[in-house]
């Protein structure tokens, strides 16, 4: 059974969702959809990227769809791409959205221009290519009835627009890191992992700061008591700021891309 | 594979949809169900009845399930209809939600009141149709065990409820349109296309002012820099206003069923 | 086709419940996951006991996944039960979320502890156990390749955390009943049921009062107008509080736990 997953910033508040869903059925009967999330922050290109990048590796080789599309209707590229492991296929915009999740899979080998697909619902609106050109292309690979390269114009992997991230380093002042996303509970997700802490000369249940404020680095927010902070590795092996039974995000009044210094406690 | 579309006013807080789609399961194991949506503003049957009419076209043909049901438990009747076209089946309550639906896919040809239903869920609760009225029938109609006819008491179909919509005029002052609905994003659909446009006199990317303010007429809200008012034919090809990157409903202060007023740009 | 069930508190605006559905889809690919709802309030065990225990019984038999799991990463066990009726299996965490369905269905008949099954996914998060641990158990035993008994460590059914309840008592000042839980629309749910109402001298559709305030006992709350308040079964049995088109969490000020006083008006 093939399965395409399904990742937006429709929300479900709306039809958005459901109409794509309805497209892939009557496109590709058989194929099991199954929805990574459609709660990425709108228009949040990067946060899309990095939820797909750890997402797939839990999710069944197939189709993998992803929509956060802020220049829809504009001059951003449509594509189709093959990654080198697994046959993994990504269908979405050109905008970076598929960058990592294309890295973590091996890279590009084959990459198409959807845009004026065949495959396409016509007519096309200039809105809402989620339904339009997204889905039906999806749908049409997850059938099996059609080859990537059929799909659209051939592209060279290379002019695929990659995402840039901030990197953490190591300082005097301690290790400068950075918020990549937040989750719904105020957890916040750093651009850094435990090789990055060790080379800052900080190490494992050590009492820290974080912006000066005192954090314990522990396995989870359980070690700690409700209220305190502390630095973890989250579920997907990359550090992380938790507040136990609160919100890192507010406690330090952190936003997306604020850099944080994390430093030995005095 | 036979399909039952879903689409409630029930939102995913609560457990209302699964308890649904888990009698569904009960009854017809086979049936694959797809969710239009469950963020229909509560009790707002015309949103509801809005989405349907739109969204229904993009599903594989099957049983339409719409519970948007403020008088529940009241006088309203439960029913479900035959379409002229695709063999569409609705189900839902009898208050215009089901009715442009109908409309679109040709009429009612066949209709049954299910109030009484010997296909209902025993004993009948007061407040929760969706799980003892609507989905039951739903799904034994997906299940192909029964006939249309032996779900409930045969309905003159001229009897249904019909949605009353407002409508857009071309007056002096230029085109007077309504605020229909509003997706999430503050989106607004408009009682008018581009027809309702020309004949008020007014024409494609010609400046024009909304309640006063500038807005331009575009293929979409990329087309205007972020903050500006556009309007453009929606996904649906019904008109909308947009900000891009905004909320064209905060922007102009409007409610569902507010007048405005469309003019050239002096 | 196997069926799981899915309860959780991780609502859909992250990736937590597309990465379990993934993990699910890659070890059953057969299996069909129909979500119950991931909107319980976060860390809420009650209230995910109270879902759970009310919304199975509308569910195909199967296995059923649930977690709301405050203590995740600490010394609470993680289990996997199997019922006395319907061979229906029970996993997640073992704080009582599992306690009221398990006695639902007549009471655990077998207990394996699972937080170092051979099932897991390699390596454990420290704080997501819905994707290493829960999900993964869940899939094996819908797939039906291994018993419960192969799943984990033996453990006495005797020894699983119950959750304890407020009980309602009938009083000289009427039926003194408590605030269980409430729905997204403020309808508050109460721990007593018509029964109670009789043992304290309360009849229905007489005139009664909430905390001094007039209320109705009525059929449900399409019998009183906007605005006022209801008392009423709802879907499940259980004594409601409603305002019409309102909310009674609000209207009376209550929050879960909170006592509320039923009398006869005078």
């Amino acid at each position: 059974m093939a399965v395409v997953t399904f990742l937006s910033d429709y929300g479900l508040d709306d039809d958005f969702v459901g109409v794509c869903h309805g497209v892939i059925a009557r496109i590709a009967p058989q194929a099991r959809v199954i929805d990574v999330t459609h709660g990425i922050a709108r228009h949040d290109v990067r946060a899309g990227a990095l939820v797909l990048e750890r997402a797939l590796g839990y999710m069944p080789a197939g189709v993998h769809l992803a929509v956060v599309d802020p220049e829809v209707g504009g001059a951003r590229r449509a594509v189709a791409l093959r990654c080198a492991q697994e046959e993994r296929l990504l269908v979405g915009p050109d905008n970076g959205l598929l960058s990592l999740a294309a890295k973590r899979f091996g890279g590009v080998v084959e990459a198409v221009e959807i845009g004026r697909s065949p495959l396409r619902l016509e007519p096309v609106s200039a809105s809402f290519h989620g339904r339009d050109v997204f889905a039906p292309v999806a749908a049409h690979l997850a059938a099996g009835t059609i080859a990537l390269a059929a799909g659209g114009a051939r592209l060279d992997p290379g002019e695929l627009v990659q995402l840039v991230l901030p990197r953490a380093r190591a300082t005097d002042a301690g290790l400068v890191a950075h918020v990549l996303h937040a989750d719904r509970y105020g957890n916040v997700v750093l651009d850094a992992g435990r090789a990055d802490l060790a080379a800052a000369g900080l190490r494992f249940a050590r009492a820290l700061t974080v912006n000066g404020r005192r954090a314990l680095f522990a396995t989870t927010f359980a070690d700690v008591a409700a209220g305190e902070l502390v630095l973890y590795e989250d579920g997907y092996r990359v550090l992380s700021l938790a507040v136990n039974r609160g919100s890192a995000l507010d406690a330090l009044g952190l936003e997306v891309d604020d850099e944080i210094v994390i430093a030995t406690a005095s």
